[in-house]
């Protein structure tokens, strides 16, 4: 069931969309994994190994996640929460422990405005990029000809940085996605690549009836067209008699060469694409819009002139959380939707180890001391059983854990996650399974002081059992109902002690 | 109790904290509201005044709230949401409807980053300032004299732009504090202007024996050394034979002119302090710490250096959201506890009118619909209803709501307080009422999609079991004990309808 | 003769000015040196010893000049060309030799785009500063209880860095300026420290015969009209019988609080001052331009709507290299004027030593050589003779030179005099003896390649032909009559050698 | 002569340089004119038509000149003095006159900082560019289908407006460089594209013998190691039995990929290239220097580093003002030689027209008037003749005139060659006709007050003439010798009219 869900990090009422947008790749074209990413990764690696790198580099799926940050200057992948405290921390496959850590991170903490040096790895291209990193580096590490320094790596005269390996890495990145190399090969076999699900068109139809669609993709007309022209082409399977409906039909307005994030902002150019050719026309579309007419560039201004909207009333999803969803909601207040493909992997751990149970901690024991007390209570075995539970969950997840969390602590992308994507799930195509009519409700948030107030109307209620007031609370089954209750046990009665748990450090 | 409880947005164990930092200016010292805005909003007034404004402008203590955002254009107050989204708008003390809003914001949303055009009014000294604000767009509007006109108000060949009277309100408050006049009516009547508490250098003198504690305020030494001595000073009171402690004792390190923000980036130049004459020593201190030495300048570097502790160690008390706690948070890694007075108002009105319940909404009623449903069942009676009981809550609090919400949306303050203090209270005292090997330990927070799991071996039913306690709450199958569950009843079953509660336009 | 010149770096037709622009501050108010600077010596020396400095040092009037670039980091003044190359180094009184310069600018070059590390002091009122951080060396370096260090000086615990008293010296500055001291003191005895000059009313009010005047100052109005009335008020002394007129009625337009440089940007609101009570009027003033108000604030662009003219209509005089004249010139095109009170004292030494002369060099001397030669001259005794001359005559304008060069090269200070300022004298006084129909011409710059060529036609010989007398001015293959030739000798014949001079290095 | 002359800004003692670096496309490299240019065009084109423009335009040698500023707003191509004054504007190649150019630029000026609007064409690489820009606006103005507006072209639904011609050509350059079409078609027939003189291996050699030579080019190594073997293949041709000597051992260094400006400031990684494979090694290069080796990347902090040299000591040769000069000087302080292949023609054409004496002006005649003179002689007659000698000097160059002036003022470009570069030429083999103990010797630049001074040693000589004292001055061989004089009839005795000429409006 679970991940047919949508998710819902702020309300929003269905039927006060009047258009939805969407981004195209991992969105509407769903690359298939690991074949997609294999591709991809032997491509860079191609041109890596063309410029010197080593060819002895095998692919290997079980590593990657996603939202990491790479430490340009000793080279390590960094899982971190959104203050740039670290979680995990690991050097190739290798996990670094805690005085290792320290050498490298005094604080257990990164400025992560330092952009020269620590770089987010959010999307999910950037996944075999993150892979590339843990591979090189593994590799230097572990051959004999190369001296391991704490900057990189030295053999004779040479030095190979970390930072001039990131480089190579994001340039050869830089040639996979230009050249179209990647493209090209995904095209010769799309079967392979690229998911084909018949919901796709038929919830673009339903959509269109009851408002507007548009496509805003960074790919160029060429590939956007043999993308689409395969995932909406499913009329000569069933009915040989049924006409075939070209894509562009399912949408009221398409733009491709968008340049999101810059679409966000001032946009460039808005152009015409003859579809016959494939090319620009010259100049500036400025006229009414145009039944399935194609657009290049443009910005997400004047989207909503063309299609006659406020970003209020536009629900765009995207898998980028950065260029799609972060950017949308923030300059143009546009409702968003992330598509999270993990999810559904995610939750099926999450469902099958009991997820929060594993980290939540154990019992709290009250104890009546104040800020004059001098006891302390020893809780390091409780807190090494937390520690090694929290671990055994994280693997399930994968070497790095999961993309959300590490125990009970959040991770970057997790937190970005719920800031700027109003909804979220595995797949847009989860929309299939609601009504136009209905409304995604999320909780109201409680501030930590609010779930913990003890209202008036219910102290009756409680009395009389023999529980302390911190527990009684939870016993209401009315109270914590939909509500996110940050720090329940936090503090209670300020009295009590809860001394162990998953504290932040 | 929860007028001295601490409230945990991220979990810390107290045990592990080396060293208490503190801001003075309402920290250490609370002032007494509103005799002191009062004085505040009179100086500024004359100020005005003195550069033509009219005199007939009152104090009207019930007004302001603050993290307000003033709309320099439009000379609004706004109330707004973590992305911009409006929530309440004020014109003088008059409130915008929707379409006037919609004359103003046609996408209720602004865009935040417009520095020139939008002022967030968040510290307790602007409180005064928004207040003025009000009073004034009041005031012209009004006023006879004055054409309204959008941007501002014509009276014969003049033009009034409300952004000339930002203008001149800012540097009304620049003249107040750097002329030093609002600090020397301050001392000259203390008992009237800030609060005098002798669980202060009580709470002092323990944290004392259990770690470093420090200083570092903006305030300059002679001021810093009034308030101070002030706070300190009870030998005499209670037992005449006591020697009296001096102020200083109380401290392993003061630091004043810290010129925070800039104090946690690179800082200025260390001094010590003359503290016979209150002059400062040219050159920059370098030795090793002094016991009871003042010192001006500096940053959170040297501070750590001084101390000899790292980040994590230090646990850092302000007020300022902005100043105090997300810059030492974003930079430095500290660990953060936010002063927030108007809690202990916001406890009141949330417990009496049973906070959440007010506007929790109503019971869901289920439907077995999906995307290819035509129904649509009328919800805008409930949605009246909601509406009716959000502003009835919301005038509980003051004439523009809470400073944390409105209805179930949370106010930009509320956001930043949520991501950046790891701890929040009323007043910094209220750690005299837990012990130091105390957790405060953060429900973790659970992820939209994480709190809607059903897990499997629960499903046979918990009833009867002898579960230790931490699973005994997660006994109920509607409760989300300790969890912020998001999301709930956000899609549920996927085909369950919930029409209706606090959607986000 | 010269002392009542005007200079021009590119020409100008007075003709076409309609408006006539003043800064007030050392433009039309010329303050007496060393008077002024003495005053406001002791008020910043005042102030620093007020925070520890010791109170010995003296002022000494004969050192600074303007336009040296102070170096945070090591303490020393340079003097230096417009592309950052040292010419003269001091550090305190004493000047540093090749290899001591050396040692702290391997290059001899610094990177002025250091701006947190390099301060230049251009302006008149920095003339001061300059003076009292060269006093503030010497002291220090020269106390025997100071140890000296490369970036500072040690004393017991203390390290004074050059940075820090850069920051000392900076704010006493500012102190000096905001809270008015300095304006107060000159205001008690305005025949000491200002120039009354009876010529001053009189260009003034030709001027506005023959075009609009106005008056942008950064001063406010009190200190304005207390200045300008004295420069005014004429009336008393000639003829009792003549009504006094006063010195509003010379301007069409009068602006205080101008914020230069923001005045030539976005600038602030236009305020009205209400010249009774010297209080600015609330509101921005929009009506058309009244006879002898008093405007606060505003900017340029406003300047030019007020009074019915555009940019190139203007010129512009100050004496603010940066604030008035560059930054005029680059946002908007004004025509300026550089008030230059050095030049009278310059154009004397330059006049007596014969300028040129004493560093042009010597006689060339003429080679057939080409790249296969390997013979190489011996120039160093003619090489040391430059340098002696040099520096003797360098010694005539005091002890750090000229203001506007050093041996053969030019200042910062020249180079941007040279392109930015369209006219420069010693006082815009000297106005009054060219008439309103005067062309200042400047000479057309020649290029390098442009001066060397020989013009076909005059191969002949232009002797004793009737040419025009332009055409004759050129009839001497010596001279460049108006032009700047760059290069004469400095290719000449490709094969010459002019093995000496003022070599760049 | 002159074309083989090296042209002197500032002083350079060629004896002191021990360091020689090129540049090589348009600097070691010359390439010929205008078949490369057209070359380049036809690339252009083809990639323009591609997109849609129409395949009609045709390439016209005569009109680009370098250095003019294209207007993205208007279309206009604008010639323009280092203060953003108008000099020449023209709409594709129409020239627009006054009444025209006042409705586009009402203060003749533009603001040369708003980047995104004002793009400068400095380059040899621009010059295809501004041409098309010309061709582009001329061939739509003049189409019928086509109506046109000030920022565009309106047909039918399509605006062009001339800022997406703008970015579709910048995009048809990166393409074509980036590509490598261009460089691909030069290498086929490169005897067609690349001029090759035997004198480049020879002045090579001869530079090597006396100091260190090295190559810092942005080009890639392949493309590099083509041209450069062309350029230095000379063995065969005279003498067959001399083994023939490689090109790479006329270097002490040779860099690739260099990345300039970035290589001025932070620069890349440094890679040694494997000269085999023409591939990258990875790893950065930390050994000492080898002979022969090519590296890739790096900065000019390595360059200097591993000859062991400083800034000072290194002449640098390039064709790029802002590129190689600017950027050298400003951030690194190298000396620097421009290469200016434009100067051949500029110096044959002021040669044949006698240059300076086409706009120098005219009589100057003398009155004796000040401030109080109201007589304004005629001098509108003069000026419409020096109007027309200036356009008809201009035509000789080239539609737009010189690269270097317009009548007697000068370019951006100029004013930037006369700042940054301390040597210029038509091509750096003029290198081959001065012996390497030269001095390069820039006459003293004097200031307008310096050289208008009457020495007074020289006073009685002039006294009893009958020559007005201006002409006096000029009578004098001695004054203006290799002197720059500024202002020399800029007020000459401050009471003498000039009425007309060169006036900078």
């Amino acid at each position: 069931v679970s991940r047919e869900g949508i998710f819902v990090n702020r309300s929003l009422a269905l039927e006060k969309i009047k258009c939805f947008g969407f981004d195209m790749d991992y969105t509407l074209a769903m690359y298939k994994s690991p074949d997609y990413e294999e591709l991809a990764f032997a491509l860079l690696l191609e041109h890596l190994v063309a410029i010197g790198y080593p060819p002895e580099i095998l692919y290997d799926p079980t590593f990657p996640t996603r939202g990491l940050v790479f430490d340009a200057l000793y080279g390590n992948l960094l899982k971190v929460d959104s203050h740039g405290n670290l979680l995990v921390c690991a050097h190739g496959f290798r996990f670094l422990k805690g005085a290792e850590i320290l050498h490298y991170y005094p604080n257990k903490f990164i400025q992560r405005d330092d952009m020269k040096r620590f770089h987010i790895l959010n999307t999910l291209f950037n996944l075999t990029e993150a892979h590339l990193y843990a591979c090189l580096v593994d590799f230097f590490t572990n051959c004999s000809r190369y001296v391991n320094c704490d900057t990189g790596y030295k053999h004779g005269n040479l030095f190979m940085s970390f930072r001039s390996m990131f480089q190579d890495v994001r340039e050869a990145m830089d040639h996979v996605h230009l050249s179209g190399c990647l493209k090209e090969k995904t095209l010769e076999n799309l079967e392979k690549y690229v998911v084909k699900d018949p919901r796709v068109p038929l919830l673009l139809s339903r959509m269109k009836e009851v408002g507007k669609v548009f496509l805003a993709t960074n790919s160029d007309y060429t590939y956007t067209d043999a993308i689409m022209s395969y995932l909406f082409d499913f009329s000569n399977e069933d009915k040989a008699d049924v006409p075939r409906r070209p894509w562009r039909s399912y949408f009221d307005l398409i733009v491709v060469d968008t340049r999101k994030p810059l679409f966000f902002a001032e946009g460039t150019v808005l152009r015409q694409v003859d579809t016959d050719t494939g090319k620009l026309r010259i100049g500036t579309y400025t006229g009414p819009l145009q039944h399935c007419a194609v657009y290049s560039g443009g910005s997400s201004d004047v989207v909503c002139d063309l299609l006659g909207v406020k970003g209020k009333d536009i629900l765009y999803m995207g898998d980028h959380i950065f260029g799609d969803i972060l950017k949308s909601k923030k300059r143009q207040g546009w409702r968003t939707f992330l598509v999270v493909p993990e999810l559904a992997r995610e939750l099926q751990v999450w469902t099958e180890k009991s997820g929060e149970q594993c980290w939540a901690g154990d019992a709290d024991f009250t104890m009546h001391l104040d800020s004059g007390s001098s006891e302390r209570p020893d809780i390091s075995s409780i807190k090494r059983r937390i520690q090694k539970v929290t671990h055994e969950m994280d693997m399930c997840y994968g070497k790095m854990g999961s993309l959300f969390r590490c125990g009970s602590r959040q991770t970057l992308f997790a937190n970005q996650l719920m800031r700027y994507a109003d909804l979220y799930a595995a797949s847009f195509i989860n929309f299939l399974y609601y009504p136009f009519s209905y409304l995604f409700r999320a909780p109201p948030v409680l501030m930590a002081h609010e779930s913990t107030v003890e209202h008036s109307h219910r102290d009756s209620g409680d009395a009389g059992t023999a529980l302390p007031p911190w527990l009684a609370q939870h016993g209401d089954p009315h109270q914590q109902v939909g509500g996110r209750s940050a720090g329940a046990e936090g503090h209670g009665h300020p009295a009590m002690l809860t001394p162990l748990g998953s504290c932040a450090h």
